[in-house]
């Protein structure tokens, strides 16, 4: 259960008073603004607060193109003209700030997306609370024998037993040892600085981050992905169910042309038009790698 | 005149229809929504979004410093405390998306601060207007004597005219010929991407402009300081009035620390204790250049 | 001319003192460096310094994915997984640092590249040179009428000679009436940061910038591409030509999958797979929109 | 003993050929090129690349201020200027790479910098090592009682050994059930990205970081403070040591105005001309907060 009574009790005090404002306002966002989604065993994922909407996309991009933006018939339009041109700046001028809760190790894959802002839970200054990510039976997966950073079947058995018991039983330990060391019961205690460096990466933190559209698009892109790993993802996964009620058009774009796109090299582009006109082509003809072809079949068969 | 009516009723549209929000809702910035402050001859200044308040700025910082924080009595205490330190994630957690009218010399020198998001109006896409930049006579600053990027005393009689005549028969000429060329009546017309070459560094671009508040500081640190060039300055100055009323608090701390203040050298530490111990230091004994100590003269006396 | 005779003996003698490094050297890079190469009538590019070979990218790949990058047989191969799979960082690893005289209305396209280090020539600190980029006849283009911001046919006769009288008289005049308000004799004249809003968008200015090799790849992706403005694209192409003999491996992975590649979006996917199952497809029943479909049919008939 | 017999060698070889370069070349930098050297028990900080001297920072300044740089007699004036009056963007024109191996704990504090390029070893695609970092008993800080980030003395006697016994074994048990989970012999073997979990935060990671001068400056003047953690301090003080031999001139401008300079207020200025006029000034009369004037007076006395 990853909130608190007097967080529950925070959030319904901020959902009480609706304030009025002249700003942008995207309704689909304001039902989830403070509402903790729940993402693995403690996790969540939450809006404190956003800047923009479609329209502000649609205004930025009539700033820079003018008359030029006339032509198209719409909104949606312009933005998935927007998308499929790779103009980023239109996308840039909506914002989202997000809290956080989530296991160390995905926060280290996370913070490699740069150009966020980003304010994290300090264990310099407080003390961590003992709350540890430990995966469900079925997500223990082993190991790829095909890919060195991909996920086989799920464990089963003793196996998927034995590691259960270690990772909770080495987290409780560490934990216990983390709290024994930093005591200043009948003793001086050691810096917190020092102490939680014996705490392994499932232990959770929290951070504020904030992020704009395009960036954010970015990120999702990459961690919504079917190779990124699973315990990254449905934090991307819920973010997007947010995305997709702030900036429906922009969203929709989006998973046209990112999530569901294709990045074809020049080779492919040629293999694609010599197979339209009728040629039957083998990797040792497409002039590709083994792996670059086996990647072109999996999307055209 | 930099608004035109359809403008004038935009914003009296936009200002005409508060809607509820649940974000943080800042009362003193609501009042500048959408107002255009005019800035130089035909230049502005207007918010269109902005994100967070003080508050949020506390928020994030007990996000990062948890239980440490609670110590500092107040927010404003500790708002004044972040920045004295140099912390400048808390206040990226702050927003704001600014629409801008501004002479090209002025937006060659903002565009320089890089983090930051912008749309442009694309004079490759559309027409610029004709409005140029004239300075007012006690604008038209001689070359300082003694600093090379200083300004001396303004000009006067037939010089000052002089150099009001060419400025606006060159910009005048520039945009007739502008529109000439770009002309398809009874011709092909040359391409706008191209005509633009023949107008001159004072005519008007705009822009919308986003950006943190972290950065916003540092941009109106560098902008709004006497050194600055007068043409960016007063746009500087305007939006200082803005940050006053969004984010009180970290407005003040910003003034007192950054605006206020003083970065003294090592060298400078030392002299001030010797002063203070009761030695008559000259630049001789300073160990500092004569540069160096005609600033920190200029300082300290 | 671009150079002056100083100039071009200063680049005789940075290339006359080859010094030992134990550095990373790119032989094809050496032959590059401090060479100017001529761009538009008085523009140029020249390498200053650089960072890193294609053997950096692999270096650096190898130390994220360790023996995970053993299968893949050779640098060249490694270089083309890491393009093919939007993997940054490692291309991150390789900077270089360019000295460029471009017309200010190239640079203020160029300077929206933000992920750069730029030092411009100050025209508030310095007086700028009397030198304006004038097209050649065959690159006086029309405005297109079939899109915003593209070009037609060249100008021609009488119009074409308008142009260039335009350009080159007022481009003079403006010069001299820098001249004359910047001068001290008899008079105080006008501080140089004033006076330059006199001068078009042709004027030279000149720069240095650094960039690593990701963000150089993104600039040439956008600049190099047939809808840039001609007159950056020669800029892209003169780094193009550089960059080829520094990294080759790279710069072919970088043709291949990005300059001669295609972004396709999930609805295009869909087209192709139904075309090649012996399906005719019409924009009608494609799901794209007219626009999206000509730039499918621009690409795959 | 923190390199393998084959880094050492690799590194003997990378040194014994020295090529020839037309780039600028730093000799004091040279004698650093990928040598270790040794932080904490098993890190190691060591430089794989430069780009730039101090003659490459003055040579960017003489770009941007042209004739306006001609004043200043000599090349250390110019830059101790640049340093004094916060031109940021000479100093990025220097550009370092580093391979650094360190512990996790002190890595999350590192990546918060993010205008830099990293390319670390990543834990899905590789088996981590076993090595931890274990403090030695000195360093085995209390917990402040005065500053919740901060350290007191050491701890002793069995307090001191309980925390290194619980540090060692609980390191030492975690990795072996990481090797444990990890193994495919008998069984399936967890993924690698799911079994790092159970790893402490002082297990050792490596890196690749490149970053520019300035904000390197920017790293140096947070992480060498006496107020940062020891375990990041003790990097941040060994790369101290290469950038004194890179870049002479500008470490010591640094050195004088950031690492040995002070940050007044406008409140602090104030405070200490009323004492150089004999006043004696009292918090209470200062106008400052308690918090405030403690530092101030810890300066000032």
């Amino acid at each position: 259960m990853p909130l608190t009574p007097e967080q529950l009790q925070d959030i319904q005090n901020a959902r009480a008073n609706p304030q009025p404002t002249l700003r942008a306002v995207s309704p689909g966002m304001e039902q989830h603004l403070y509402e903790a989604k729940p993402v693995l065993d403690h996790g969540f994922v939450r809006v404190i607060d956003y800047m923009g909407d479609d329209s502000a996309i649609v205004q930025a991009a009539r700033v820079s193109y003018g008359a030029g933006t006339k032509h198209v018939s719409n909104d949606e339009g312009l933005i998935r003209y927007l998308m499929r041109h790779w103009h980023s700046t239109p996308f840039e001028m909506c914002e989202i700030k997000l809290h956080v809760k989530l296991p160390v190790f995905v926060a280290r894959q996370w913070i490699r997306h740069r150009t966020a802002n980003v304010n994290e839970y300090s264990a310099r200054y407080s003390i961590l609370d003992r709350e540890f990510y430990i995966p469900r039976v079925e997500d223990l997966a082993a190991q790829s024998v095909v890919n060195n950073q991909g996920r086989g079947e799920a464990l089963t058995g003793e196996e998927a037993e034995r590691v259960l018991r270690y990772l909770k039983d080495d987290a409780g330990r560490a934990y216990d040892h983390y709290e024994e060391m930093i005591s200043d019961e009948g003793q001086q205690g050691l810096a917190r600085e020092l102490a939680r460096m014996n705490l392994p990466a499932n232990i959770y933190t929290q951070w504020y981050w904030k992020v704009d559209l395009h960036n954010l698009f970015h990120f999702l892109r990459l961690r919504a992905d079917s190779h990124a790993q699973y315990e990254i993802r449905v934090y991307a996964d819920a973010i997007c169910e947010m995305v997709k009620d702030w900036v429906p058009a922009a969203y929709g774009a989006f998973e046209d042309y990112r999530m569901g796109g294709v990045q074809l090299s020049g080779k492919g582009v040629e293999v694609l038009k010599r197979r339209l006109a009728g040629e039957a082509v083998t990797q040792e003809t497409s002039g590709m790698s083994k792996g670059e072809w086996r990647e072109f079949e999996g999307v055209f068969g």
